[in-house]
């Protein structure tokens, strides 16, 4: 903060509250000052709860929106803050909030708002043992769930049932929750975000599975692709020469390697074989509290409000594998999550890369 | 537009575009004329993907952010826009995407920007025949969740194998995906937003069950509390009184009903208990492509930069029962999606309202 300018973080985004308070939710904000004292909003309903999860230099209650500007006027005068520059999270606040968080009855006048995203993320980019354990259970239980995903994929079901499948297996094996599960099929594996639509499979269909399991408040990120009956040569072939691109980008994952290398080595072999134009979004990006974090490639960083990222220490955890190859009619992508070991990759995510060939006979509900 | 005095609006909101287009996705964007001319920009690799689900003027793929913005760039020129108002979703943009969608290389230097977010509600705020239908089928669907996730509770499992029930019910009746699941119990009841988490239930407990199923891109919203074994009597008596209170306010909507009465007929019973500090949250919202939209009582609609509603028109659906009462150690909370009708309410949520008495003896997963 003192190398930023910044002399005191005001947070709402739940991710960067869970990360430096233990508790990240909805509708609260943190202040944090530079000697670490931390001041906590939350709905008024939520005292008692908060109290009981962790400690805290103060905790005020709020009951609607005016409620909360004026707690963030006493939070502010609670510690001696009355110039200087607060932290905000751009990359997380709409228009709407910054509004609530600089209004004139809370911020007081003299203190400038000045963009706090990237401290955070630099925080955030280097996990300790903790966090590794629980990405590493987050994957676990997205093997799970791919697992009970694949394993449904029959004719006659449909892409959204194919994510019940999933999500329900990854709560049972021990999520709290999921970010957005992407199942598409068919020509839907070409497009970029395939949210789960009532399209039913049919034989012949590709089917694109990617999960987010959320495990103790850390995620990992797994998509796998998988053929109904025996996928066409050139599906195959574009499977292989995907996978190859991935499992070599992921050899190259270990400490001082930089995110442009791994980008080219995911990128190279696709835009050779032609297909500059079916890829899309960052080939590899950070994974922690969520699933799409910090770091990610630098000219994605730049527009995304991040900074192009250092040579990569040790212990920053990767998904390799995002960009996907869109070759239309149908796509493929393999994703995995991959801590950045001192010597070389660490794979956490290590259910099978296979086309595979799933049963092409009519699926039931069970 | 010609009111607001906005001459192009600049959507990225998928549920606007959604709303406007047919087409709302992630990553995306719509320019709209006055004239009613759109032009979408995607990710190259979805471009087929539009091509088959809507009809529109024009379509552009880009394969980066810089791709974006120079297609943005090319968009304005299309329409002929070199100066003028171009309207932009404030409530939804952050600060990041807004710098990407204003960028001096996109949008051309005398073209100011200006919030939009009140023109696109009042649009969305009410809805036609084919959107009553998608919501009501979205009700359906969340009744069925309910009554699966109700069912399986029992001692023992924990909160997010509840949210599991629900999730897979709500996808086999025919959702295509869901908002949030909130389940909690015990403790947890009393706060305002109950993710679930890995908290076992005990006999004795309150459980929140509050489902958001979304049918054909339009949502429903209801929430239940149920008990393990009998209630006590300051349970019972909290969730009779919570019921009348929401009972009550449903009575009181049709049209030309305003936001400020309903949430009055709601919030008074409750503070005269004595319950002032015990609610949080707009006690009703709307509910439409989002569970929670537009209208909003006018103190809330204000700080979301939303515009006061006026008396409300028929068709216009809400959600009544938002804040509940969080008395602590447990709270209580009981909401409804329900239809504005020109001569009374349509409730579409009709699972049981009953605190009732879920068996008390140990469970087991299925």
């Amino acid at each position: 903060m003192k190398a930023a300018g910044i002399d005191v973080l005001l947070l709402a985004k739940p991710a960067n509250m869970f990360y430096l308070t233990g508790d990240g939710r909805l509708c609260a904000y943190a202040m944090v000052s530079q000697d670490g004292k931390v001041a906590l909003g939350v709905p008024t309903t939520d005292v008692e709860d908060v109290r009981r999860l962790a400690r805290f230099d103060r905790i005020v209650g709020f009951e609607d929106e005016v409620g909360m500007i004026h707690s963030i006027a006493h939070s502010f005068e609670q510690f001696g803050i009355r110039e200087g520059v607060v932290g905000l999270e751009y990359t997380f606040l709409t228009q709407s909030m910054l509004g609530m968080l600089t209004h004139p009855h809370g911020k007081p006048e003299k203190v400038r708002v000045a963009d706090c995203t990237h401290i955070l993320s630099e925080l955030r980019m280097v996990k300790e043992a903790g966090e590794l354990e629980r990405i590493g259970a987050a994957a676990k239980v997205g093997e799970a769930g791919m697992k009970a995903a694949v394993e449904a994929v029959k004719p006659g079901l449909t892409e959204s049932q194919i994510a019940a499948e999933a999500e329900y297996a990854m709560r049972q094996a021990g999520a709290e929750g999921f970010w957005r599960t992407y199942v598409s099929s068919g020509p839907r594996t070409n497009i970029a975000h395939g949210l789960p639509s009532h399209r039913r499979l049919i034989p012949g269909d590709l089917v694109m599975i990617d999960l987010h399991p959320i495990v103790n408040g850390y995620s990992a990120d797994m998509c796998r692709t998988v053929c109904i009956g025996r996928p066409t040569a050139g599906q195959q072939a574009a499977f292989d020469l995907y996978l190859r691109a991935q499992q070599a980008t992921i050899a190259r994952v270990r400490a001082g390697v930089g995110m442009v290398e791994l980008e080219e080595t995911m990128h190279a072999p696709l835009k050779t074989a032609g297909h500059g134009e079916h890829i899309f979004g960052p080939p590899i990006h950070g994974v922690g509290i969520e699933f799409e974090e910090a770091p990610l490639p630098p000219g994605h960083a730049f527009f995304h409000g991040e900074k192009a990222p250092p040579p990569l220490p040790a212990n920053v955890v990767l998904a390799v594998g995002n960009c996907g190859l869109y070759a239309g009619p149908w796509g493929v992508r393999v994703e995995d999550t991959v801590v950045v070991g001192s010597e070389g990759p660490l794979v956490l995510t290590n259910y099978p890369r296979s086309l595979g060939t799933q049963p092409a006979r009519e699926g039931t509900r069970r």
